[in-house]
């Protein structure tokens, strides 16, 4: 497994690859690898003959309160993980590499990056498509990975490459969930003992939604109320939103129909957790 | 000469002549070309082995008020002229083709697209950089060609490429003058013939910013009046601006120093004209 710091390096590695004929798969990540990551990574390897993953903490898209400085590095376990995952090359480019100086070009996605974390995280998502614009433009994929964990994202990122014509495929791969149902997160680290055990509730939130829906329960309004009482179980839970919306515009909805998507973010102490689930009401 | 209408098939042309080891060049215009289309389509040809010229007149870089439904749109004569120059294929979309539905994302420049023309045309480099982009992710051009004449776009779209790591390079040709020093353009045609003559006061006014430069005049303001003179000259003019910038920031200057753009933009009629040089004013 090689490991490219410059954007030259990659670009190299990835063209020698394509000569040979490969196709070129693409996991980008922040690191602080986890099984989630891993199910992302084996989907590449799976799917395409040459995988590529980078490890890059970007720092726009996070906001100025939020938590760029402690985003667990862990640069060398990340490393192992990627290289007994059969990984080709982990591109890990310093901060200047991919922001040599003032960034005045931006990828924005009006509307859908509005609604859910849109509201609570401004500049979030320019920040996420803006460096995803970059990463695509650098190595080339054939295909890409992401999580259905970051919902809204995988949305917005797969909205960005049709309306862009990036000569790309986006994959999203399901949301991998611990034992007891908590999504996971490199974020759970945050959490103390206590914390972790009431993270479960909000698993437990939406599979009371989903068992509403299943069970005829159309009223938006009424479902949050029942999820938001599990939720405030959570001693410490400060709710940023629970909310029933269309899968593919974001736009809230009163009514359950078709398809939605049930989406949750609630801090915990000072730690942001979220989760979701698309639930297809016509099939009940 | 292949003329390709579908986002699809100009890919399929390109992915083959990429495959027998050709680089790609691509001249983006929305038609109505002139010997300034003609210069880059002669660069195109001499630098990179396969050449794509579009032809879309792109709806979103127009303003409400503006000429999109005017603009003229002579295919037939277009594709003579691309054919005689000997450009491989013609990627000439219907706008429905580009545009399927709401355009959600959009590639903005920021601060380099408001001074000058930015200033009158809102969205105009919003719709150029989007519509750039978009095609740049078509066509996958090793190298793109664009005129001086449109000085600022040349910059804005430099800028987009090298935030967005796009892996092309954007090589600027020089601005093609008719005899009397008017600058090449689609809308020079809109022109009646009194018209057509006054137009040229605007080479001349930058002419003689361009001699007071080098006869030392350092103050902006004085060159500007000079300039204005010469630009009221034209009965039914309106001047949009008369600015020396800098050529890199297109931050306004009060002194001349370094290397300088001096550009402007004038209504004759309802007819938008712009002009521009670039000064190096260390080379007295």
């Amino acid at each position: 497994m090689e490991v490219a710091r410059t954007i030259q390096s990659i670009r190299k590695l990835v063209k020698a690859a394509r000569a040979k004929g490969k196709t070129i798969g693409f996991v980008p990540t922040m690191g602080a690898l986890h099984i989630g990551h891993v199910s992302l990574i084996e989907a590449a390897v799976q799917q395409t003959d040459f995988v590529v993953v980078s490890i890059f903490v970007n720092p726009t898209q996070f906001g100025p309160t939020e938590d760029f400085e402690e985003y667990p590095r862990p640069f060398d376990d990340d490393l192992e993980i990627c290289r007994k995952k059969g990984v080709d090359v982990v591109f890990a480019p310093a901060p200047k590499e991919i922001y040599p100086g003032e960034n005045l070009t931006w990828v924005n996605v009006e509307k859908l990056t509005e609604p859910l974390c849109g509201q609570f995280r401004p500049g979030h998502f320019r920040g996420v498509t803006t460096v995803c614009a970059k990463l695509f433009n650098i190595v080339t994929p054939d295909v890409a990975f992401f999580g259905q964990k970051d919902a809204q994202q995988a949305i917005v990122i797969k909205r960005m490459v049709t309306d862009l014509n990036m000569p790309l495929e986006i994959v999203i791969c399901p949301t991998i969930r611990e034992p007891d149902g908590l999504a996971v997160s490199s974020r759970n680290q945050y959490l103390t003992r206590q914390q972790r055990k009431d993270a479960t509730l909000i698993y437990k939130s939406i599979q009371k939604c989903r068992e509403m829906i299943e069970a005829g329960v159309t009223e938006s309004r009424e479902i949050i109320s029942w999820m938001r009482e599990i939720l405030n179980q959570i001693p410490s839970a400060q709710i940023e939103y629970i909310s029933i919306v269309d899968a593919e515009t974001l736009e809230s909805i009163d009514q359950v129909a078709g398809k939605v998507l049930v989406a949750v973010a609630v801090k915990i102490g000072s730690t942001r957790l979220i989760d979701n689930i698309l639930v297809d009401s016509t099939k009940k």
